[in-house]
C-alpha cells in the first residue's frame, strides 16, 4: 500500500525556495519543455537502463536470438515471426552476424536489415551482433555508423570465428571482442549499449577457466554494459559461473542463454560449433527417441522449463536469453509455462510503435495506416523529426513516395497462386469481386473452398475488434461497399480491455466509429444525399483516384479518432483522420488494387479489365461519426443510401 | 437540411491530381503545419471579416462604445462591466479618445490602457478611437505602435475636436481625419482595420450635406474599412443618408450609432456637443418627466428598441453600435427586447480567452488561475508566443513576477471597509479564518451580519458550477479544508450545457474532480496516509510557502482536467494541473494571505498575526480524482482524513 511514487519535487522546489519570490526559470523552462506525453517509460529509456529497472522491480524478462534468413521470402517470414513473438514481451531481441552473408549490406537478408526491420518496423529493442576478426577499423567503423544511421542501439561484440582451423592472431587488427568494445566506445563514445559473450564452461580456445574469465573482465572494463552466456545444460554451470564471475570483481547483469533442445539434429549441430559436451543423461535420452521429432522437443521444454526455474529460483537471475533457432514454439511453451509470455500485451499505443529512436515522440498517426503500419513507417522514415508526435514542422518533408510495391516488408506474404486461390482465378463481374471482400469479412471459404484469409490493404486476417463489426460489415460488402478499415465506436471502456484497450492501467479509452471503403460513383451520388440529413454528425471525405475530392471536414483539419484518458497526464489522441494525409493514402489504396490484385492477371485479360475498371471509376470514402457516445450511425447512413438507390428515380 | 459545409478541397485535391502519384509537398506542408486545432474561427479573423461573415451569414450583431473613466476605481467598475457586457456576445467593443485625459499614456485611466485591457484581459474585440488634430506626425506614430504593441487591431479615426471655438487649419499637421487614414495605411500598411465616423445629418461643420458625403467617401478612398455613424433620433435619417452613401459609391460597411435616451441632462449634454437637434415628438414627451429618471429611461428604451426594430426590418442593416455612456441597463433592456443580447453566451473555451493576437493559438492553461484569469495573463504577457497554445517553447521566459499586487486590474474591487466587513474587523483565532470561508461558500451572512461576497483567491461569488459542490465544501471548510478552488468530474456532457459546456456545438466536455485548499501540517499528514488507499487514482501536489513539495504525480507531467470532443477537430484540452506553474502559483495564492488580508490588520495586532501564521505554516494542497466515470472520490479521502485524524493515535 505504500505509494512509491511519493517524491519530493526537490529541483523545482529547492530553486523556488532559493531564489526567494519568483523569477527562477530556468529550472522550470527544462521542466516545462517536456510537454509531450509520454505513455511508456521505456520508450525513452536505453536497454541497459531497462534491464536495471527490471531487476530492481523484481520484473522477470526474457529474450529472443535469431539468425538472419537466407531468402526474401524468410525474411518475410521472419518479420512475421519477429510480429508474433514480440507480442510476447520480450525485453529485446537480438541478429546474429554471419560474415559469409555480407552482414552489413542493404540486402533484405543481411543481419543489418534484420536488425533494421526489427526496430524500425516490429518496434522491438534490438541487439545487433558484430564480429571484428578479419575486418579493417574502417569497415567496421562504417557498420556502426550504418547501425547508428538505421535506428540501433544495442551491439553485441564478438570476435568472431577464425577463417582457417587454427587462430591467427592479426598485428594492427582486431584480435578480440575486447578490441571491438574498445573501438566502439573511442569512436562512438556511449552512444551503443554494448553486450559480450560469456562462457560458463570457458571459451573453447582459452588456456582455462580462470584465463577466459580474466578476458571477459576485460571486455567489461572496456565498456560492456552486460554479458550474455553461451548454452548450457545445467543450472549448476551457470550459477557457479556467475559466482565466479562476482568472485573477480564483474558486476554488470550477466544473463543466462537457454537453448531448448529441439531436434536431434540442430543440437548435434550447435555441439559440434560450440565445442560443448553434452550430459550423458540428456545423450541417454535422446538416443533413443532421435527420429522423433515431437518427442525430443516435448523433452527439450520439459528439460528448459526446469533449467529455467532452478535459475530464476536461485534469486541471481532475472532475465533469460532464448536461442530460438528461428523457430517459435518450443521457446514460447517454455516460456508460457515458466508464466513468462504476456498472454495479454498492453500495447503502448493503439498501433504498433517504432523503436528508431527518432521516433520516441511519435504520439499520432492518421487511421489509414492502420493495416499497413509498416508502410506508414517507410514513407515517413525520412521526417526529421515527430514534434508533438506527428507532421507537421515546416521544415519535415512530405510523404515519402511509395516507389517499391515489392519492398519486401510491404508487399504480400502469399505467393501469386495462394492469392489467386483467395482473389480468383478469373473475375467474371464488378459482383466477382463483391464476393471476394465479403468471403475476407466472413472468414467462409469462397466458392472454390478457399478461404480469403488477406487483401491487399489487410495482409492478415480481420482483426478482432473488426470482428465486433462483422455482421454489417458482411451486410455492405456484398452490396458494393467494398471496406478496408473500419472501428466500432468506444465510449470510455478501461485501457486494459483485452480488444479495444492500450495505453496505462488505470484510464480509459475511446473511439468514434470509422468506416473505410471503395464504391462506385452511382452510391457515392445516393451516399451524398443520403449524407445530409446527419449534417456535422458523420464527417466525411470522398476521393477518387484523380482526387477530386468531396468533404464536409472543417477547413484541413485533423478529426481525433482515438484517445485515451489516463491518471496524471494530458490526453492522448493516437489516431486521426487527416484530410491532407488521406490524399496521399488514397494514392496508395488506388495503387494497391493494379499492384497487388490486377497484376495477378494477364493483360487485357477481361480479370484484370475489371480490377482495372474499379481502380478507374469507384471511390474512395472515410465515414466518422462524432456522436460516439450514442448508437453507431454509420449502419443507417449506408442503410439511407442503399435505400434511395432502390426508390424510384427522383428529380 | 442542405449541408452548407461541403466543399471541395481543391487546393489539395489539384495539387495532387496534376502532380501525378505522390511527391507533391509543398501545399501539404502548408496545411499540415495548422495543427493547432481551431475552437473559433473568430478568432482568427479580423474585425472587418468577422463584420462581412456575419452579414453574409444573416447573424445580427451589436457593438458598445465606452470612454475611459476619471479614476482609478473607475476604471476597475468599468473592467468589472467589460466583463459583465462582454458576456452578451458584442461583436467589438469601443474606447473613445480623451485628448484632455492624457489618452495615449500609461495611466490606468488613459483610453490606451483602458482599450488594451479589453482586449487582453477581458477577450474582446476593441476599436480605439484616436484623433489627429494639434498632434505631431511623430506623436500619433508613436501613440499607434504602442496600440499596436498592445495587441489592439483596429483603430477609429477621428479628427477631434478645436481647441478654440472656431477651428483653425494647421499647416503640415493633420487636418482632417481622412489624413489620419492615410497616415495608418502609409505607416502601418494593412495591420489596422480603420473605422470612421459618417454624419447621418452631415458634420455641423462641413459646408453642407453633399460635401460632408464627399467627405466621407474621400475617407473610405483613403483605406476605411467600415463607417459608424452619430447618433440620430428617427430611423429615416440612417436609412435616407445609407442610401446616399450608396448612391455615390460607397459600399463599405455603415452602422448605426443607436444612442438610448437615459436620462434628460445626459440627453442635453449629449445634444450641445453633437449639434444635433432634438426632434419636437421627442422633446414633448420627456419635458413633462425630466424629473423622473427611471420614467425617461423606460420612454428611451422604447424608443431605441422600435428604432432599432425599423433599422433591422430594412434589411439594410446588420448591426447596431451602441452609445452606452458607460451604463448597463438601458443598452441590456434594448438588445434583450431584440432579442440580440446572447442569454448563454458560448464560450470558446473553458476560460476567459484573451483577444490579444499572439495570443491566438493558446488553447491549454493551468487550472490554478481560474478564479484569477486577469493574473495569469499578466503574469505570461511576455511569452514570446504559446506553441501549441501553451507554454513550451525554450526561448520563452517563465512566469513574470506579480511584483505589483495593486495593479489596478488585480486588487481586490471592494474597498478596505468592506473587506473587512467580509472578512472580519478581528480575528481571534484559526476558527474564525474558516469561518469567514464557510460564510464564502455558503452565502450566508457572517455573525455580523455581512454577507461574504469575495475572497482574496476569488474576487466573485461563487461559480454557478462550484455551487454543485456547496453542501460537501462547507462541510470541509468548516473543518479547516480552506478550498480555494474545485470542479466536479464530469463524464461527457454535450458541449452546449449551460453550466459546464463550452466549445462548438454538437460535442462533448469531460472534467476529472478537482479540489485545492489551504491546510494545516497537522490534516497534511493525516491526508498523505488517507492518500495511500486511493494509490494512482488521486493525483496530489502538497506545497508550503517555502517549497517543500509533496508530489505522486509521475515526472512533471501535467494531467489534464478538462477535455472536450468535436465533431471533426482534435481532442482539445484546455486546462490542466502542470506541476511546473503550481509552483508560480503557490507563491501568489500565499501572497494573498498577506497581501489582500494580513495588510488590512495594524502590524503586530492579534488578526494580522494569525493570516501570518496560516501562511507560514499551512500547506497549499491540490487533488485530482483521475476516475472521472466514477463517483468523485475526493470527498471521501477528505472523510477519510478526518477520521484519522479523530482516531485515538497510532504508532
Amino acid at each position: 500500500m505504500v505509494n512509491e511514487n511519493q517524491h519530493t519535487c526537490s529541483a523545482s522546489s529547492s530553486s523556488k525556495s532559493d531564489g526567494g519570490s519568483s523569477s527562477g526559470s530556468e529550472s522550470s523552462k527544462e521542466s516545462s519543455r517536456c510537454s509531450t506525453p509520454v505513455l511508456d517509460a521505456e520508450r525513452h529509456e536505453r536497454l541497459r537502463e531497462k534491464m536495471r529497472r527490471r531487476q530492481d522491480s523484481g520484473d522477470k524478462w526474457f529474450s529472443l536470438e535469431f539468425f538472419p534468413p537466407r531468402t526474401a521470402s524468410g525474411a518475410v517470414n521472419l518479420i512475421s515471426r519477429f510480429d508474433r513473438m514480440g507480442a510476447g514481451g520480450p525485453l529485446f531481441i537480438d541478429v546474429t552476424w554471419h560474415p559469409a552473408g555480407d552482414p552489413g549490406s542493404d540486402k533484405e537478408t543481411s543481419s543489418m536489415i534484420i536488425a533494421s526491420t526489427a526496430v524500425n518496423y516490429c518496434g522491438l529493442e534490438t541487439i545487433l551482433h558484430m564480429t571484428c576478426c578479419n575486418q579493417t577499423k574502417d569497415e567496421i567503423t562504417g557498420h556502426l555508423q550504418k547501425a547508428k544511421r538505421l535506428g540501433l542501439k544495442n551491439i553485441m561484440a564478438l570476435r568472431g570465428d577464425p577463417v582457417g582451423e587454427e587462430w591467427q592472431e592479426e598485428v594492427e587488427g582486431f584480435n578480440y571482442a575486447v578490441d571491438l568494445v574498445k573501438h566502439i566506445r573511442n569512436e562512438f563514445d556511449d552512444y551503443f549499449d554494448i553486450c559480450v559473450a560469456g562462457y560458463p564452461k570457458g571459451h573453447p580456445e582459452a588456456e582455462n577457466y580462470e584465463a577466459d574469465q580474466r578476458h571477459l573482465k576485460e571486455k567489461v572494463l572496456a565498456g560492456a554494459d552486460f554479458i550474455i552466456t553461451q548454452l548450457f545444460f545445467r543450472s549448476e554451470t551457470f550459477l557457479k559461473f556467475m559466482k565466479d564471475c562476482q568472485a573477480i570483481g564483474i558486476t554488470c547483469p550477466i544473463v543466462p542463454g537457454i537453448f531448448p533442445i529441439q531436434g536431434y539434429h540442430s543440437l548435434r549441430q550447435l555441439v559440434r560449433l560450440s565445442k560443448l559436451e553434452v550430459p550423458q543423461e540428456i545423450k541417454d535420452v535422446i538416443e533413443p527417441i532421435k527420429d522423433n521429432d515431437a518427442a525430443i522437443r516435448n523433452y527439450g521444454v520439459e528439460l528448459a522449463v526446469s533449467m529455467c526455474r532452478e535459475l530464476l529460483d536461485s534469486g541471481m537471475v532475472h532475465g533469460l536469453h532464448f536461442y530460438t533457432l528461428n523457430r517459435e514454439v518450443a521457446t514460447i511453451e517454455v516460456l508460457k509455462r515458466l508464466g513468462m509470455w504476456k498472454e495479454d500485451p498492453r500495447r503502448p499505443l493503439p498501433w504498433a510503435v517504432s523503436a528508431h529512436p527518432k521516433r520516441r515522440v511519435e504520439d499520432v498517426r492518421p487511421i489509414f495506416w492502420s493495416s499497413r503500419p509498416k508502410s506508414y513507417i517507410y514513407r515517413t522514415q525520412e521526417w526529421d523529426d515527430f514534434p508533438n508526435g506527428r507532421w507537421g514542422n515546416s521544415s519535415s518533408p512530405a510523404f515519402g513516395e511509395l516507389k517499391d510495391y515489392y519492398l519486401f516488408y510491404l508487399k504480400s506474404k502469399s505467393p501469386r497462386e495462394e492469392l489467386l486461390k483467395m482473389w480468383g482465378e478469373e473475375l467474371t463481374s464488378e459482383e466477382s469481386v463483391f464476393e471476394v471482400f465479403t468471403c475476407y469479412i466472413t472468414g467462409e471459404p469462397n466458392k472454390n473452398g478457399h478461404r480469403v484469409t488477406c487483401m491487399p490493404w489487410n495482409d492478415d486476417p480481420l482483426a478482432t475488434e473488426t470482428n465486433l463489426l462483422k455482421e454489417q460489415l458482411e451486410k455492405v460488402n456484398r452490396r458494393g461497399i467494398l471496406t478496408i478499415n473500419s472501428q466500432p465506436n468506444i465510449n470510455g471502456k478501461p485501457s486494459t480491455d483485452p480488444i479495444v484497450g492500450w495505453g496505462p492501467s488505470g484510464g480509459y479509452v475511446f473511439q468514434k466509429a470509422y468506416l473505410e471503403f471503395f464504391t462506385s460513383s452511382e452510391i457515392v451520388t445516393a451516399l451524398l444525399k443520403a449524407l445530409k440529413k446527419y449534417e456535422t454528425r458523420v464527417n466525411y471525405h470522398i476521393v477518387n483516384v484523380k482526387g477530386q475530392n468531396i468533404t464536409n471536414a472543417p477547413e484541413l483539419q485533423p478529426n481525433a479518432v482515438t484517445w485515451g484518458i489516463f491518471p496524471g497526464r494530458e490526453i492522448i489522441q493516437p489516431t486521426v483522420v487527416d484530410p491532407v494525409s488521406f490524399l496521399f493514402w488514397k494514392d496508395e489504396a488506388f495503387a494497391l488494387w493494379i499492384e497487388q490484385w490486377a497484376k495477378l492477371y494477364e493483360e487485357e485479360s477481361p480479370s484484370r479489365m475489371i480490377i482495372q475498371y474499379i481502380h478507374d471509376n469507384y471511390y474512395l470514402v472515410n465515414l466518422v461519426d462524432n456522436d460516439f457516445p450514442l448508437e453507431n450511425c454509420l449502419w443507417q447512413v449506408v442503410d439511407d443510401t442503399f435505400k434511395l438507390l432502390n426508390s424510384p428515380k427522383e428529380q
